[in-house]
């Protein structure tokens, strides 16, 4: 496995796989690898004769009072994980590199980015799609690979590789959670055990409402109160939101009819955690 | 010479360029070619063993009380032109076909946008940079072309892609211009002979700077005001700005010192033309 830290240099790699034609697959991650990102390598490799991984922790989308000093960045284990994966390379820039001459230009996607996660971090989409915009041009891949446990960030870029006409295509792959059902993320790192327990809640509440769609209700402002309680009652917390949205344009939903996308954040301490849940009420039991 | 009209199409026409490894040469254009046009197909074609030139009207550059209804259109000289100069594919997508789920993505460049054209054309380079950023990601060439007669475009455009980091080279070319000086513009079709001999006061006044820096002149204040007079004097007309800039950052220079840019936008009738003109101070005889 290859670790390359210029742009220059991860070209030249990567025009010896398109001059041979191999399809170019291609993971983006801010690293502290977990079995989240790792099912996202292996769908690129079972797909792909070349998988790149990228890890850059990007400054542009975070909010200047969230968590991009101290975001986890465990370079020598995101190594043996990629290696593991069987990556063939995995392009780490420095912020220098990425952003050599300031960054004048940015990619707005406007609709998509206002409400959830976007209502709330104000400019972080922004930041996603303008450094996503950069590392397609970089690596210029035939197929990136992103999760839905960021249920936003996936439609969002799919929307701007669909205006902007991006010659690849997006694969968004499942959520990967912890046996008890938490959902992986880099900052589960930082909760404590009573968080880590308290945190459950999140994906408690989603299932709860998932079962109450197939068990016949549709009322989303009834699902949405009925999460809210669950959640306040596993311990103090600050819900930033709990919505439940059409997965396409992710405008609210007041009543339940085929498919949604429930999706939430919630403060617990210092650390926010989001999740979502894809239903299709049209399978349901009910 | 093909002419294309679908996306799908003139990606599978490039793909067996791309595929032999030719270089792809691309002029966009809004058609209405003229000598300008011309000498940018060219210089791609002296430097490219396949050469592109789209046609597109863009909506989204246009402001609401401008000329998007009435910009010429015609079609078939340009085609005529085209093959003329040996241009292998003529790309001319619908409006329907480039925003074909409208355009929620736009890509935008700071700073340099503000002032000239963007101060008096608002999200006129939006528009200009989201349909340049589809244009690269559909033909993908290795080089494209622009003209320095729209010189803050070209260096809005040489950022966008170097801060985005899309694999091509920018060339800017030399303003064609009528033998008496005229700025080769489709715009110059709007002019009455009574208003196309008037326009030239742009040309002159331009070239009466460039002596008077050549001359020993520094004050950018005192230029600028001879030139406004040098316009005024030529005929009832508004002028959007006359400025003296920095080449690179596009910044308002006091004093003269190397390089530098002289630009300005005129309103004659009802039609805005532009010019410019690079002066390098140190090349001066004064």
């Amino acid at each position: 496995m290859r670790k390359i830290e210029s742009i220059k240099s991860i070209r030249e790699y990567l025009s010896v796989a398109r001059k041979a034609d191999s399809l170019i697959g291609f993971v983006p991650t801010m690293g502290a690898i977990h079995a989240g990102h790792r099912s996202l390598m292996r769908a690129a490799r079972a797909d792909c004769a070349e998988v790149v991984v990228s890890i850059f922790v990007n400054p542009t989308q975070f909010g200047p009072s969230e968590d991009f000093a101290q975001y986890p960045r465990p370079i020598k284990a995101d190594l043996a994980a990629c290696a593991e994966e069987k990556v063939d390379a995995v392009f780490c820039p420095s912020v220098e590199e990425m952003y050599a001459c300031g960054s004048a230009t940015t990619v707005q996607v406007s609709g998509l980015t206002e409400g959830l996660c976007g209502g709330h971090r104000p400019g972080h989409f922004d930041g996603v799609t303008t450094v996503v915009a950069k590392l397609f041009n970089i690596v210029q891949p035939d197929i990136a690979y992103f999760g839905q446990k960021d249920a936003q960030q996936a439609t969002v870029i799919r929307r701007m590789v669909h205006d902007l006409l991006w010659p690849l295509k997006i694969v968004v792959c499942p959520t990967v959670r912890e046996p008890d059902g938490l959902a992986m993320s880099s900052r589960n790192a930082y909760l404590t055990p009573h968080e880590r327990r308290q945190a459950l809640c999140l994906h408690q509440s989603l299932s709860e409402a998932q079962a109450a769609i197939e068990a016949g209700h549709r009322d989303t402002g009834k699902l949405i109160e009925h999460m809210r309680e669950r959640i306040v009652s596993a311990g103090p917390c600050a819900i930033d939101y709990i919505a439940i949205v059409d997965p396409d344009d992710l405008t609210d939903l007041r009543m339940v009819e085929k498919r949604c996308l429930i999706a939430l954040a919630v403060r617990i301490g210092s650390t926010r955690l989001i999740d979502n849940i894809l239903v299709d009420a049209n399978s349901s039991a009910g």
